[in-house]
């Protein structure tokens, strides 16, 4: 087989055949195809697109360029959850000790912030001590002692993936419907999962803006994941302002311990309980969607939620402590307030921008090398629907490099639109997919 | 400026600023931009097209990624010919000594082989001693000398055109309008000629296949031409079937030569008076085409077309006893006939599976570092619209490998269709375009 015979093929809109994927992530996987030959297949595919069977064989080929984990020894229907990415997106700390306190095993594989959008590690590691490179034995050991294991992709996890988003980063070719969905699921499917539930973001702080491009990625999928034995549902849900009150890891941190302890802001505690109790269904553990809210709630009620997140911490060699005093988590002194510029009600807290502003704070990253500062980040003051006078406070920039906060305050002022009349209140939960 | 952006634009459809073309030529030629980068947007322009405006500035980027040669201290309106190749396309050998015989001086710059067509280089290094690898110093010479120069193209000469040359061969991105013009007419303005004429091949055997095809790839070079300062003419001939009765090196500079001596297929001479006549209005040696062709066939009758050629094979160091002793060139005892399986009349004679049967005997390459051999080839016994009987010989293989020679049969038949009735006379010349 020649390489640039099967990128012609795709070139000119033909359907690959399971060998030619094969063939081409094999390639990149061993380093034998060169990358100028895997970049213009790659520019092909996003450009000519990929059938559904096109789309499974390729995530069914990065599946197998490393492990499978098996965990089947670990008794119960074992049930992940992943976001497409979003900002102030932190569902994963509550809804993970959630479930597992609810008696679902869950092996969570995150990454990290790129761009305007924060990763799950990130948050994690703002907590000291917090490991996420676990080897497999250690999270199958976690899992087993916890019920939870959160951690990072390992080298043995995809790493077809690995080199293709490398690829795809420098390429111009991140923005298709087929990759991204061999990328998520390729990673979702070898880490040993028995079910899944998606967070497909939508609006101007995801990846995909519109409510039509959130459900085509969405129904890829979860086309892909059932074809391939795991599970899975979508669950369509908005991103235009930020999830919550904060953006930036060690504030996300706080927020989300705040849920656990019942409170927290309505819409990221009605995100995750809805996540989780759809969890709890795949994972067999409720009758019903009504049953299985219930039984999240009582959760967090009960205090077995937080409980459950504190053994996690503590099991990952995490501090514990910082549940209790939030001292403990970094923080920064200085801070820096965005007021309103006239009275009315905010109409529009964009969630892109106020991610860019968190990245220029130090909160997130460009570059996959770059490190993240997890002590700097923003509060919001006044959400969408909010009512304001003028000189009202509606971002807070937590900083720490005063040249930082300058490019953060264009960014941040920028994101905050305000009008006269109060919005129409937005639908946090927009869609469902499944088979 | 990011090159990942510059690709994002291309491939969302936009066109590229003149900055970003010269960006990318000048990163492609010093090699400063990855290679997996190039290509990506080559995939890229492939597939969303380029703007007239686009392809000029790319040409021009090309241009001046080397020298652009000057030849003005040489008298007269110099003149070059090129095509896009073909079977049997051996037009340059004669035209070139024809026109300089007129009085027009011919820089010309020519190819390889490639695939199932043939190059004039390859043709010229048939007779023994003949250098192609001239210098540009040694090229001025030879063009003061004799009128004409026929050598290969110069590492000076348009250096960005061969690494992206080199690069769309292994990822599927040959085909594509804009390149294929930017490659050609960066080479032809760079080797300082005055005026140009373009022989576009259209047909079973052309790169381009549909006349459509080949008349928007002939108005594309001609308008990058005349936007550069060479008066640029297009001819757009046919190549169903092989042209002439001779498909192989030496085997075609034996046909040369007998055109040049009054004799040769009449198709062959058509289309190579056609050519030299529009070299000798553009280089302004005749009033008009009706003039030029007159010319330039006393050139032939008289035998200055012929003394020419004698000389400019000397002046390269070529063995120009050839020219009478047709032994003197490489040539192979062993030949096969591929007889006529039926009676009729020859309808088609497929001239890419006869260019595929040519490189299969070794007389052409499907490498750029493949050696090819100069003896063997395929003389055509049987012409389109010839009559035969059962078992009268179409195709005669010339071959020096016993095993090669059974792949070539294969594809020779697979060439040959005979039918009931004389197919109607093919058009030589299909259209032309001028500005």
């Amino acid at each position: 087989m020649r390489a640039v015979d099967v990128i012609m093929k795709k070139r000119d809109g033909g359907a690959l055949s399971r060998e030619e994927i094969d063939f081409f992530v094999a390639g990149v996987t061993n380093g034998t195809l060169p990358e100028y030959q895997a970049s213009a297949l790659l520019m092909a595919i996003l450009l000519r697109g990929m059938t559904a069977a096109e789309t499974a064989s390729l995530t069914d080929a990065m599946v197998h360029s490393g492990v499978r984990v098996d965990l089947r020894d670990i008794p119960g229907i074992k049930v992940d959850k992943h976001s497409t990415g979003g900002v102030g997106d932190k569902t994963s700390l509550i809804l993970a000790p959630v479930a597992a306190a609810c008696g679902v095993p869950v092996p969570m594989m995150s990454g990290r912030g790129l761009g305007h959008t924060g990763g799950t590690l990130d948050k994690l590691e703002a907590i000291p001590g917090f490991r996420v490179n676990l080897t497999l034995d250690e999270m199958k050991a976690a899992l087993t002692r916890t019920g939870c294991a959160m951690i990072g992709q390992t080298a043995q996890i995809a790493p077809a993936d690995k080199k293709l988003y490398a690829l795809r980063d420098v390429t111009g070719t991140v923005e298709s419907i087929p990759l991204i969905s061999a990328s998520i699921m390729s990673k979702k499917i070898a880490e040993g999962i028995d079910a899944l539930v998606l967070d497909v973001k939508t609006g101007s702080g995801a990846f995909m803006k519109t409510e039509a491009d959130s459900r085509r990625l969405a129904e890829s999928l979860v086309s892909i994941g059932n074809a391939s034995g795991v599970k899975t549902e979508a669950v369509i849900t908005a991103m235009d302002a930020p999830l919550g009150r904060a953006v930036g890891n060690a504030l996300e941190v706080v927020e989300c311990i705040e849920v656990l302890k019942g409170g927290g802001p309505p819409d990221l505690v009605d995100v995750s309980i809805g996540l989780a109790a759809r969890m709890l269904v795949l994972g067999r553990v409720a009758d019903d969607l009504a049953d299985a809210e219930k039984r999240a709630r009582n959760a967090i009620t009960s205090g077995a939620g937080l409980e459950r997140f504190r053994r996690i911490v503590e099991g990952q060699g995490g501090d514990s402590r910082v549940v209790d005093d939030y001292s403990r988590l970094p923080h920064v002194a200085e801070h820096r307030v965005v007021p309103a510029g006239r009275g009315g009600y905010v109409t529009k807290l964009d969630a892109q921008l106020v991610g860019r502003a968190s990245v220029a704070l130090g909160a997130g990253r460009d570059r996959v090398e770059d490190p993240v500062d997890p002590a700097v980040g923003i509060t919001i003051k006044a959400k969408p629907g909010d009512e304001v006078r003028a000189g009202d406070p509606v971002l807070e920039l937590h900083y720490r490099d005063r040249a930082r906060l300058e490019a953060a305050l264009a960014l941040a002022a920028a994101a905050i639109t305000i009008g006269d009349r109060r919005p129409p209140a937005a639908r946090l939960i927009v869609g469902e997919v499944r088979e």
